[in-house]
């Protein structure tokens, strides 16, 4: 059992600018001179590691849970007690640096403060005993709540929100609402162009292979989502081919399944296509997208489960498109606390029940949501995304120019940043590495690692986690 | 505005007998001599009414929201920081007596003191502020959790256990766990049995037939329900052959799906089809219905979505059948607090990530339900839903002797009790004017009304609304 703590508490962080600065040593080493200070009182000042991970203690949970369930995907157990900020703690004792959040569904870090306060508030209790079915005896602060907190964030145009309990139900239900409002046939279908994280609906589980295998779907048409080259800039032209040959293929997709009598109600697109491999397109691609689901009366549907909520360094990735016409529906949960999602008036629908089931959300995550947009309005969160962001994708550039056999496709937007590995097996090796030596990372696509960190990760994260990482490039056999 | 309280009030409640005894008025009248008494402390003692329901305060509220959503399904408003045990208070200041506990999914009645308790504990405030991703890092309690709450009641020879954020949920990942483990073609399908409230399931919606208006589906067969009369113990014969009739139905579509190169995977059946309208059938039924499924080489699953949780007078319902081939898949939801299902370990998943979302439930639900399941044990809540169901079924049936052209076919299992008004039109009226007499009720079907109570609906619950609704239909017009 290796002992890294003594290692990563040994070097002397300081923290004394936002620019990156690397020194080269033969073109081996690169080590990060800004480095990790804390700025957020209830924040660890750097991992903490005792064991592998996982450790003895969490090898042992994981038996004991495969007793109970398929138990192959975990990767450790966490003692959320002890978990702060942007650290999250093991039942080993290990304390990392998140980068992963709980594939980006924590917002504000770990125990924040704020959230902990209103838990403690006796007015609150009712609110996290007394589920309520929603959607028939909602409690009287439902509407002021919603305001209070999604609405306060509505994307432009989208003026009504539904709350799910989950991502999956939240697309589900948006589909729904697309038919709905389509509704001039009895042959519906959705375009997908994208890989969705959606576990539960047969019809739109794409995220990874095994998800779908043996699963009976739909005949839903599926285009490709452009293969584009980075940096974005530097590939301008190849990638507007790129983009063109997709928009084109959307097209044809649409009048194909027209003369099987089979008509597309609607597009549904990620900004960022995240469990696909973190693959991005320009803002004229989504522009143009837009205008096709127009040309052809379909609806327009912006799944910003997993890039909402603030992560790109706008609240909605989408509003980076600078749309005329906003989307139609746009889907969001993890970071958002709860599920659900936003829609136009016109597509609202025309009677009780259609868009129904018991819970219909959840209260109490309304309420914690709120408090989570306090808290980002207050320290001012999506600049700092955005800053971060900058701080981790330089260093990333810099440590692709350093080992281009080891980082490729270095991307982002915001703190919402991956690169490639050159395989599956190099990408889990260095995932693994990262994770002992204190750093929570997770993966995407075939060979991508993905950053889905707190939206309260600032700069010196960026650094500490560029320095660990760049100690794992110099020395990677 | 009328003002009900005082009407209520002055009635005196005795508490001395578990017995109803009935005093006819020329076949008009029906007043219980047993009555209320406060047996909870936390519970309130009767109803208390001050507006009609719903009240200028919802009524507000209803406009408010209905700018943010289709609000046309909401009955009224709530105050759950004053609603306590069996009573549901508005935003008016009404409060009811609550048979109908938000569709089914308050267990142990609002605002219990042991949930209050559990949420005012420090230890526990990290679990409701750091939702995990639990597929992949759950808390190092999970398992632990999993014990105390789920597993302590798990169905017999169902060792495994699988949670999710809702009812939709787990029937879908229910149905994927049968597909996988069926797994013999591509053409698969799900027989189903029944009318779930499922919402999401784009393919298993079949509650409302609003619902399915224009949405793609499946082409899943779908077999009838059997129709039978009631009481149930008068109409043996008539009822076997209605029975038998439906089973062969559900192996005549087997065999036909079959033809079409449509493989059967999987029949799914509610032990008492609850959105559908209450539908009962024998335990002889579904034994038979079991046989069927296991010869034809299909997964059985048993939806307790609604009927779980020990309102029917045990845990599951399906315990009453006896089955020796236990159920493959039991799912789960609602009273449960969180979703899930719980299977056979022969339908384990053969590998990671094939039954994965983000969220995966939610622990903070888990540590809710694990405190559920000690108050149900402490106050042996499944006996008690055994016997105050009985009294309530008993006196719904002096009622229907009464008022034959009001009510029929009373029928129940536990508290898990209903019966047909005439038609919608009555059903509706009646529900209407029982909520401004400060009773709280649902529909299902085309026309009958159930009975969901809390399981700490006692026998006094009983005789309070079987007066209140006597006098009701003693001055229907």
């Amino acid at each position: 059992m290796k002992i890294l703590s003594m290692l990563l508490r040994r070097r002397q962080w300081t923290c004394n600018s936002t620019f990156l600065f690397f020194v080269f040593f033969a073109g081996q080493r690169c080590i990060s001179q800004a480095a990790a200070k804390i700025d957020v009182d209830f924040d660890y000042d750097g991992p903490l590691m005792k064991t592998e991970v996982p450790g003895p203690r969490s090898r042992e949970l994981m038996k004991q849970l495969n007793g109970i369930q398929n138990a192959e995907a975990i990767h450790f157990f966490c003692n959320y007690e002890e978990s702060r900020g942007n650290y999250l703690v093991d039942v080993d004792g290990n304390r990392m640096l998140d980068l992963y959040s709980q594939i980006s569904s924590i917002p504000i870090g770990y125990s924040h403060p704020s959230l902990m306060k209103l838990l403690q508030q006796p007015q609150n209790l009712s609110t996290f005993v007394n589920r309520p079915a929603l959607g028939i005896l909602p409690p009287g602060n439902f509407a002021e709540k919603l305001k209070d907190s999604l609405l306060s964030v509505a994307p432009k145009g989208l003026n009504q929100v539904v709350t799910m309990s989950c991502g999956s139900c939240s697309n589900e239900n948006a589909f729904k609402t697309i038919f709905m409002w389509y509704r001039v046939s009895k042959y519906y279908c959705l375009l997908f162009d994208y890989f969705s994280n959606v576990s539960c609906c047969l019809a739109a589980t794409h995220s990874k292979a095994i998800h779908k295998l043996d699963i009976p779907s739909l005949d839903w048409p599926m285009a490709p989502f452009p293969r584009l080259r980075y940096p974005l800039e530097e590939f301008v032209k190849e990638n507007r081919q790129e983009e063109a040959r997709c928009l084109e293929e959307v097209e044809d997709l649409i009048v194909k399944y027209r003369k099987k009598k089979k008509v597309v109600a609607g597009i549904i697109v990620e900004p960022i296509q995240s469990e696909g491999g973190d693959n991005h397109a320009s803002d004229d691609f989504f522009r143009k997208l837009r205008d096709i689901a127009r040309k052809h009366g379909c609806g327009f549907l912006v799944d910003e489960i997993q890039t909402g909520g603030g992560c790109t360094g706008k609240f909605w990735a989408h509003e980076y498109w600078g749309l005329d016409d906003p989307a139609d529906v746009v889907s969001f949960s993890k970071k958002m606390m709860t599920g659900g999602f936003f829609h136009k008036e016109e597509l609202r629908p025309n009677a009780a029940y259609r868009i129904f089931n018991t819970w219909m959300g959840d209260p109490s995550k309304n309420l914690l949501l709120a408090e989570v947009m306090n808290v980002i309005k207050r320290e001012d969160l999506l600049n700092n995304a955005t800053h971060a962001g900058k701080v981790l994708l330089t260093g990333l550039l810099d440590l692709q120019a350093l080992y281009p056999h080891l980082i490729s496709r270095a991307r982002g937007r915001g703190t919402f940043c991956s690169f490639d590995a050159p395989n599956d097996a190099t990408r889990t090796k260095l995932i693994a590495i990262a994770r002992n030596k204190g750093v929570v990372l997770g993966g995407c696509g075939d060979r991508s690692i993905r950053f889905r960190p707190t939206l309260i990760f600032r700069d010196h994260h960026a650094h500490l986690f560029l320095n660990i990482f760049s100690d794992i490039l110099a020395d990677f056999k």
